[in-house]
């Protein structure tokens, strides 16, 4: 049995791990890594704010040290990349911020990239996080849909405003790719493309994506 | 069988086609894409200059026009990703440059990517390509190993080459990652990242497994 | 008889070429290198795609080729430049590319420019060559008048659009100064100068009237 | 009694917040804000990797709320500016990093920074937080002096380092101010300064000062 | 008696350099410096053009030339920081500008920074002086009030034109902090913070609050 | 009698005005516009410092003010570019100064510009004028001679440090097109550039060639 890739989400929410794991079930293999999404019990209910992100560090690495023996790669599954550096300190194994791996699969797709956050107040959060990226000259905008978490489970609604958000990144400010700004909603992402008419990345499955690739290169022998 | 991942090296090199070859030999997998790789019969033995990476682009489309059906995605194989724009253009598939995917994969490894080029006259193409791509930021040098094709095929000179090059993108540079920027060279990876003592991106390897993954994600039910 | 000015417009379109020749005749000069305009026959009759620009290289070299010795400096007529950097390697004559030419001549009359394409599909081509040109801190916006072929004959729909074009950037996008994004429309520049009230740069002039400069400043003796 | 300037180390170091403590006295005045600094218990003996950076994150934001009312500004006295948005969105007051300010600072003092880190594995950390400000264009380098805990209480050895750092910033990297990369170290800038011969900015007075005006130009009315 | 902050207004209007002195009486304490607010005789009326802010350099200078034995700081207030760069080369004093500790400032309250100018024709001259300091990755946009002197005495319009220009800052480029682009108008900056919604920088305040810093910094002693 | 280009050395110096003179020769034809070349009478015998910049911009205007009715175009020739937005705001002609279009032909030479200085206190002024330009992706480094008046007038000695100068931006900095950073110099042009192996821009003949074009593209009818 080789090593896994863990993908952690470091919110407590069960729902979205449970829509991670579906998003990354064609990246399974019966030859290739295994793949183990799961929630932080000591995170919060979602990561909203800088705060959120910031407390769920030091439990999302104890998290991780239990895990690195049998880990081949870590993901961690919000799009504030919390602890990204400090795991990637922490660890022998490579670490994969779905952030990060969204936006660069992204510039993979279109010249400028646009990004959809839920709340207004993340958006300063990437922007400084896309200024340490260094990648601000392929930057569109990023725009919130600005749906509460009891919206959110309205999911016609959070598509219709998901599709509004993305004709405007389009149309007022370029983008010609977009990246969903959230973990878990993998689901609308092929109807998003279809609405808007251009590509559409769902980062968890961007990070997973080269979180097998590189467990499978860095592998000694064969699964 | 479900839709390949066509890997095309534009020189018409076997030697670098088997080397492409036996680097993604990981990659594959019992229920995944097949993974082909083919030299460009029209192109030159290697690309060295710009008229060699213009040069191959026609050929190289019409090669790909005709695996279009069976392909689930493509990667160029050339670190100077020739045709790449011309080529999503024509597609209806995901393309996957070499150079782009090298790069974006360094920085997911560290703050400042340094690439090993071949030829000294690769530099400004290079830098251009960065700068097209807008990760200057992350940018530290860009510096040749200065070996003609004859010299290249003494590896233990080429590595050692490849060594003191690396060396100096760390030290005098500040690079705390590397990209080899050149295809078909896999067989150095392991070691140079062991002598240098920071990742090196081997950029085939880091294209086809996101191209994988691309295939992986868009079937429409399973292999 | 001195070296020549050898502008090449690298498609097949005569009455492009005229428009070309027309528009420089003032750089003329009794004692000067000639300047002399030229299709290139292999060409498409417009340069609308990627696959135009990447397809018409190899003519274009060929075609420079054979007029390496009479030449002082090339001119390469198209607004994506194709093919620019491959004849800096192949000539010993300086080669001058009306996109970067335009472009960098714009950056002399405002602070932030604006370039007006032709068709959505340029935008993003353009976007990679004016990162790779490191200008994307002056960049305000690229706009397409979306016109086919067919419409552009309509000179006045073409103004039309052009001006309402240079209006969205001038007001929109803090554009204070303007790029003509395509060969051949010299005569609706003055007019359009005065319509949108900034500076309007025609990028062929400002290559061609580079080129000239070149010559004459790496004249031996006199013409 | 009008609020004050809370200063917080967080390390747990007595003899760092002693030192900042006695660098900010000249800016403390018998009709201006007091200005009060404190060590965090919870903290680390000092603050050497992302993980600390990360761990103290949590207890600042504790002490700080606790703090509040009291509180006319914030200054968090350690070179990564740990938790920095995480308490701009608790607190009501203006809150200050010494890195971002002493950044800033020195950009009204040359046209390039250069920096003096500890330790080496700091500079990946400082460049990702310099990108997120956005300032990576006036950035010359950032090398560290190498010296562990032990050795910075030889202040000779440690002064000797800072020069000699400070001089390749200056000769090697054009460096024309330099940025000191760590709190409670400003017995050593005079000296640095005249050893060097180009401005240094001791981050913390810088961010103090800061704060200080800040506090004084919004207080409704006297102390 | 220590050494004083001179705090220049480059034009002649007594109205403005009252209104600056009423701005900065919070930074007034009993030990520190004082602070002397004054016009330039041979300044015009108000700096309006790219003419005025260079005609006023020389006799600023000559000003500050007088000044120079008792000054510890200068502040040159006008949001073109004219002859700042000269005045600093002049005196062995620190020379802060209004326009520079502005901006700077404002990248310590949010993450993209908005100015308001006064006049259409100064935005270019603001963001050259922008890309000069390098901070372009973090602006917004400047956008003017576009009032001339006589409207800008009727207070109610001047500030309603403000808050509109703001709220357009904020609402459609994205703008979390504002920049005042001028000198003397600090009794707007409490009501425009209110009106808009987000922090806004009286760049004079920032100016002579860094200035007074310094100059407590660099005593020798006591004042 | 067509309007003439005027070349305002902003110096006293008649023996610079004569060199600039000399190096526009070939620019000038029977049937094209005058090239007027003259000294500043109020200038200082050189330019060196900011004060010295900042001091020529108002005679420098007047100058222009008187020339206006005769000019089809202006150039300012000392590579700070003095007054150059202030004569472009006053005059209803073009105005080229010799940094600007220095730089800017430069980039059509070469990925990344080194610029040879005379004094080292020049360098700072670059380095801002070419961050206002938004040209710093493009830039190598700019490094001084270090030879003061009176040794520039050893020609070997000069020639000599500028080669020195252009190997040093060549190998360590990774310039591959240089500019001579001072009017008044083209003589050593030639050599440099074969001297140091990589293309060698003189900046008043790249701005006199462009301003040429100008005039003539400007021309209502013929000369």
């Amino acid at each position: 049995m080789g090593p896994a890739v863990y993908v952690i989400n470091p919110n407590s929410s069960q729902v979205v791990t449970a829509a991670i794991d579906k998003a990354v079930v064609p990246l399974r293999s019966a030859d290739g890594p295994d793949i183990v999404c799961m929630s932080l019990d000591e995170g919060p209910p979602g990561i909203q704010s800088q705060r959120d992100v910031d407390g769920v560090i030091m439990p999302m690495l104890r998290k991780a040290s239990e895990l690195e023996d049998r880990a081949g790669a870590f993901v961690i599954a919000c799009f504030s990349d919390p602890g990204l550096h400090a795991l990637r300190e922490q660890s022998r194994r490579r670490v994969f911020g779905i952030a990060e791996c969204g936006v660069l699969t992204a510039l993979t797709l279109g010249q400028r990239f646009g990004v959809i956050a839920i709340l207004p107040t993340s958006v300063p959060r990437h922007l400084r996080y896309f200024g340490a990226m260094g990648v601000m000259e392929r930057f569109a905008a990023d725009l919130p849909i600005g749906l509460g978490v009891a919206e959110l489970s309205d999911e016609t609604r959070t598509f219709t405003r998901m599709v509004e958000v993305g004709h405007t990144l389009k149309a007022a400010h370029g983008a010609d790719v977009l990246v969903m700004g959230c973990a878990g909603m993998a689901r609308y992402r092929a109807a998003l493309e279809e609405a808007v008419g251009i590509p559409v990345v769902e980062p968890t499955q961007a990070a997973v994506a080269m979180a097998v690739g590189h467990v499978r290169l860095s592998a000694p022998a064969t699964y």
